[in-house]
């Protein structure tokens, strides 16, 4: 289960509560065009004020939450409404799109593996600006955008040529991207289970289907409304976004309902799968009752046959009592009662097919 | 279940009656500006007359529904609409937003927990006006607006310097904000329940499963129209509200939206619950059942055996009477019988994996 | 089941048929403005053409369609369209709103519950004119509208203050507010069914599971399109309705997203019911076969060895036959065995949780 | 299960594949105006060419698809678009509508029962033009239209002084008109149904709910795409159909609403009945495995008893083999064990309510 | 399973991975008007350059994704927009349209029936032009096009008269029309098993419904798409539609109609089949339990009273021990008894319907 992060109720709107497990903030800032390539970590904000200046594309990363004085000398420097503030701050939120003043404000959710191979999400807030780009990751370490430093270090294809609308994109889609190889090990793990549900259903399964269910809801809570996010980025009709970028938002937006439609055929899969398990577990278990149940009833009389000739009856008191017992024939011929009976119920059974 | 309260069919629209269990009625005016905060008890409506004609924000907080002449006279003074009079009367109601002539009509309901931990509803009536509002609680007690008034005494944040449609904001963002203790407590509740009905369902989980269903049902049926509430007051083209609260409106709403996602979720995971809860119980017992149906299938031929020994058939009549039971060897020899029987019941079950 | 009533198929569109039960036709006049009101029988179209002249409010109340020619008179006097009495007469219709040239014709359910408590279902057709309100009503005795009727008469509140519209509203309002109390009541009988459920469910449950699924299904049926009528009534752009009339529509489409709000919530109560009534069963079928089964369990080999030595092998053929009867503790041995045998299986049935 | 066809995939879209059951085509032609009537059989489409040119109304009625040249031929007279004589060959299809040009083409099903009682589907497409109205049929002899002919014979109503479209509008009132009757028919089928599931569930039932659900599916594929057409027809804006026949089509709207209610609750109702099925069938089996494992447990412990003392332990060798076989009062006291045990089983058995 | 395709996350959005089981590429040209048809294979892109420049409909089919080189060269001789190119090269994926600047690129998916009777897709990328149609297929061997090419080549119908557009159309509706013998198949499957789980359900049945079910899934995720994508095409303002093409368009969408209307009947479908093998399952059982366990009943009784008789209590010590042992008519009088309870038993399971 997703765990819940909101500020105290009755706090102020604009409130900023530092999550309990933040990591120290640290500021890379990345400064191109399509001559100049600069990347440098900095240690106060007043080193970026040139940035803010000149005509070059500037991306700002920050990672760790743990300083609010440096984010919200941040959100002065580069006039960041204060409620994006409060929401960098809020982690574990659902993915939206707030369009500010001059500014798009976005929060997306990260998808990585950790090495238990669960799930786990990050929060990555970006802000788009006139010519820069501001991105918060909650976790230093994790760089799932160290090949997009290096497209842009390389000037590999277009990216250096572009504005810096052109790099949030490529930010959006490299975030999104990232959920395919989720996607992917979700669906292996299903096809895995489908074989061993028809086979013969097991009580791990039961966890497995679970595990999955969670896992898959866990994914379409945060690809939905980035997908939403993504349409309205592809019909905004700011001039944050030029007409060169916006076919490649709506390559995105295509990747996002790809992803969707994966998720919600798993999720269809899974539902079918817990069907699938209830009906074959009731198979097996009505085959083993039926075939107990056949075999006893075929016993049951037998057993009555040979205590009703266990009975004590003295034959001496009269001639009526239990007669069978002093026949010369009597014992083999109640086996053979015994065997007609059985044969004849075996016959029946097999005729109802029920055996 | 919720109570239904509803005036009795046939009654004028505007008829007001007074809930069964309505509380004295107190008036509690505040009123400020930058500079300026006052707070008092209010004993007759006239002493608001004042406040009308300032061009300080004023906010009038009425708790207790149990005086109808007073609010009567209110609404007179504010010239209240006689259809939001009666809402404001009709306590247990769907939350909604009526826009009247110059004046919004909220009514909300905010959500407590009670010292038995079950979830309580209050309704709150929000009146916003050209420059006042009005505030109309069930109950004296509860206060959810304590930390409100606390920053408006403080000055806190930019709180005072705003309009009072930036009051209004704050005190739905309040309430909705409510919600969000009272859905984690049914996330921990579903936690708790997962490992439980993935190791050993009890019967008393039944229970539990309906009772956060229920819960979940009412928490739905209260969030859904303020959520819809919420985005009509963002897209409200009326003058009341003013760009610089619209983004906070927009803020509120992606709270709401982000308490329908817990809460849709939830409602999913109680479904899967109901399946896992179905499930696992049916495994269990189908375990049990063959356990001890094969078991019996063991016993059954043995005890069969024993009884045709046990027959009373008269050696001395014939040789053909049961010869075995003076056989030397008789005795070991059955025995022998009954383990083969068994031991190759023993191995047919194992190979057919029934054991 | 709804009994379905249908013109034949082929026949003219604006045919009438008269339904089987109908009842005689009479009609009664209300007439009135801020100043009078007149209240009569009326036994011929003719005596209405005055009503139609004068600038009062005129509200025709017709109870009974048994004279199709008394209502063709009608149509001809208020030029209803021909469609609209076809359809008065098809009782049982889906609830609907036709807008003709300058006229509005809504066709209505109202819901009663009879002496059995069952929910009984009356079409009212009502007609919107320039200066008057026709309504149509299929039993005469039946009287919902009689507080209507008692404010116009007292000229209380504002009714008499206004046009022939406010008076087609109240005459709505009061249909749809029925509708509390028959939903009320489906209320509180699945209070009561939800203990027994949880406690102990019986086969009576599975009945009135079912009778309150359907009647939930009728009210859901006329109240959903009354919904949909009351919403094009509220955006209606024709000038039958006045400014001052819309609140007051949006009021009661208020009430009937309330209804449908308790429908919809009760209808998945229901759901969960049959889910809780059907795993309560299963758990409770569940453990009482389990505890018999496992008292079966512990007495089948115990049964078994005492049908071992009741075998009646001739000890004296051979020392192997059955040395224990003759064994001085044969006795007590078997006994112990025995008991040491149950013992045992109490002791792993009670390891493995299965008592 | 629906018949399928459809052109062989590769062909040209306009291509035309008679199909195989197809039967002779014939002609006949109805015309009038308020004036005059004139109905005869058509031999060759040259016949047909005054008819285009006079003013009078033109209804030209096709019965069987066996000869392409002919109805191409019309086709060419009538300047029919190529699709929609492909169309009008293609039989089994989804209802739609087209619009051409200056013409509507509306291809509908219509529903019959044959005489083992089930539904038959036949297609219907009707061509409306300027001042002409094409309908082709598949089967000659069943002839919905005979009373629609007999009302334009005798000039009832307003029939014959309308346009075309109003006689368009007719016939496809006349195609939804006759769903009624076969839509009431499952009603009724349900019906008794309900009782019998009820009270007690048998095995036809299940195939008799499958059945229900089959013609629902069959009707609900019809009637959905015909509410569409109807709808599109209301609001279509070509100069095809007059002001005074959309009063009309709105009305065919409203039935096919009424109709879809109708199936869809139905529809519900066949849920709920599987429900109920299983439920009650379970219910039923769980009340007799109760009864009879509660009985069987009661002997059980009975027969151990007598078991024991049965067992042939050599009173001679030692005092402790059974001593109470030799008891004066062994066999009255082992009864009355019996019987207390019997008795406190069936005590224990009546508290926990298990009999 | 679909088997998942995309570029590494954090590559260029327009990077090119060729697939792993990409097949040679070869390109083959179509140049045609009304009065001429030329066919050539195409060795290097600059045999294209003239085609690009004539005024006839040039359609360029290529197949095979294994030469990057090649598609590239012919992205810049047709000016494709790279993230086309992309899209050409990422198989399996979702179809969509993508608008660019005065192109359209469609991306589709054929299906197949391979030798093993399985659904299987291969990708269709569609670029159209100004007077061009690029069509990429993924396997050079499969040709649905070649009857669209011969009615090319023999100038049928108006294919050869009209401009680019109509032939995107028809290659559009050859690949739509393909699916019905798909759908068809799967139809005929359903039929299939209808019976035999009406019948007899077996444990085979429930793999050939999961089979089903996935099949379908894998349809709809095809299907589905492509309506949205003729949609689109229909509404489309772009120039490169011509008004001529739109009805043609419009029918096609309508055979998606079709196919997604078959396609969702075919899922409600097997959700029945599941709940009639389900319930037809357990009906076996419970009938063969109910049955076993009457028997059972029967005879535990009886072989009570012969297990009472059989016990040897000394008559000898006591007149009361066992007196029936020596009365005259003790044997028959306990088989009368035996007889009477049987009968007794089975009378009441008779009246109770148990047997």
């Amino acid at each position: 289960m997703h765990k819940l992060h909101y500020p105290p109720p009755g706090s102020a709107p604009t409130a900023v509560s530092v999550p309990a497990e933040a990591r120290p903030t640290s500021i890379k800032l990345i400064e191109y065009d399509a001559h100049s390539f600069v990347e440098k970590q900095v240690g106060a904000v007043d080193e970026l004020l040139d940035s803010l200046e000149n005509q070059k594309v500037t991306w700002v990363n920050v990672e760790g939450l743990g300083s609010v004085e440096l984010l919200e000398e941040l959100g002065r420097v580069f006039q960041i409404h204060p409620l994006a503030i409060a929401d960098i701050f809020t982690v574990g939120q659902r993915p939206h799109l707030d369009a500010y003043d001059r500014q798009v404000f976005l929060l997306l959710q990260m998808v990585y593996q950790n090495d238990e191979l669960e799930l786990v999400f990050e929060q990555l807030s970006v802000l788009v600006g006139d010519r820069f780009v501001l991105t918060f990751q909650e976790e230093p370490g994790r760089d799932v955008f160290e090949p997009v430093r290096n497209r842009l270090r390389e000037g590999a294809g277009n990216a250096r040529f572009l504005r810096n609308d052109y790099l949030a994109y490529i930010l959006i889609d490299t975030v999104i991207d990232h959920y395919f190889p989720a996607v992917e090990k979700i669906g292996e793990a299903i096809e895995g289970l489908e074989e061993s549900l028809l086979e013969k259903p097991t009580r791990e399964n039961l966890r497995e289907v679970h595990e999955i269910r969670e896992a898959l809801a866990l994914l379409r809570r945060a690809i939905w409304p980035q997908r939403d996010l993504l349409l309205r980025l592809w019909h905004d009709d700011s001039e944050l976004l030029s007409d060169r970028t916006k076919p490649f938002i709506r390559d995105t937006y295509d990747h996002s309902l790809a992803l969707i439609d994966l998720v919600e055929s798993y999720r269809d899969a899974t539902v079918n799968f817990m069907e699938l398990y209830i009906s074959g577990l009731s198979m097996r278990t009505n085959e083993i009752v039926r075939v107990l149940m056949v075999l006893s009833s075929i016993f049951i009389p037998l057993t009555f046959i040979a205590g009703v000739y266990g009975m004590n009856f003295d034959r001496a008191s009269s001639p009526l009592n239990m007669p069978e017992l002093s026949s010369p024939i009597g014992y083999p011929a109640v086996l053979l009662l015994m065997a007609a009976v059985a044969g004849g119920m075996l016959l029946y059974f097999k005729r109802k097919r029920w055996l």
